[in-house]
């Protein structure tokens, strides 16, 4: 048995548990946040047999990988107070995960 | 050292951090939830010297363990707009416990 | 790969954080609290390489240690009712680490 500790950005959390509960696998959530200036984010406890421990990572890799936007959603001031939209790049996503042996695992 | 790391139901919580203050040992707890339609839960950390870890894992197994009980606060409607107290069996309380083993622990 | 999980006392995780961002420690925060009675804590997960771990470590005591200080915000009650400042010494911080191994770790 593994624990698997991820820690995934907020926009990709209903995702994430959403492809691992398809899969049966069980999964806590804990409220946490990044150091200074980040975006929210959430730890995720996921207990796993040794032999499906890839397969987790797998569909955390597909659910949260950092991928590039381009967004039209923000704007840029203008002389004479008006807004165009101005298409901007942007990176989301992202995930860090620890692996960690689990000696003993209950359930009562 | 070992790690414990305890899911355990919110209505479980208070008895469980009672028995375990009582035997002296010391608990952190972390908001959680389970993922979608589950009912709140908590996780617990408790850190423990590794001959103890079986009196944790006991404690555990007694004030969580999953049981039936016999609810009569569901109400059943009937014809004419009267209800009528409907007894029924619900399932409650549960745990899911990793331990962990802990390389280095210090108090500062 | 170590990952750090670190209790500390609410009073100290500014600092802390500060700390460990400015040496480009990357800290993961989680809301919890301790048993009954207990002051206000959070719960830092600190993924760290091997050879880093006792500088994390020493960073850690550095920002939490337990020490005493004297405030005076407190009052005592006179008769007469007037109130005067009562110096008193208090303790604060403090900390309770955890350094666990981690089989696997993967950023996406
Ligand atoms: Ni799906
Ligand atoms: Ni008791
Ligand atoms: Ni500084």
């Amino acid at each position: 048995m593994k624990l698997i500790i991820a820690i995934v950005q907020d926009q990709d959390v209903v995702t994430l548990i959403d492809e691992l509960t398809e899969k049966n696998f069980r999964v806590t959530k804990l409220s946490s946040t990044g150091g200074f200036l980040k975006s929210g984010n959430t730890t995720l406890l996921i207990g796993v047999e040794n032999e499906k421990t890839q397969e987790v990572l797998k569909v955390i890799e597909y659910s949260c990988k950092t991928r590039e936007i381009t967004t039209s959603l923000l704007t840029m001031s203008m002389p004479g107070e008006s807004y165009i939209p101005y298409p901007m790049q942007v990176k989301i996503g992202g995930a860090t995960v620890f692996v960690v042996d689990v000696e003993q695992y209950i359930r009562v």
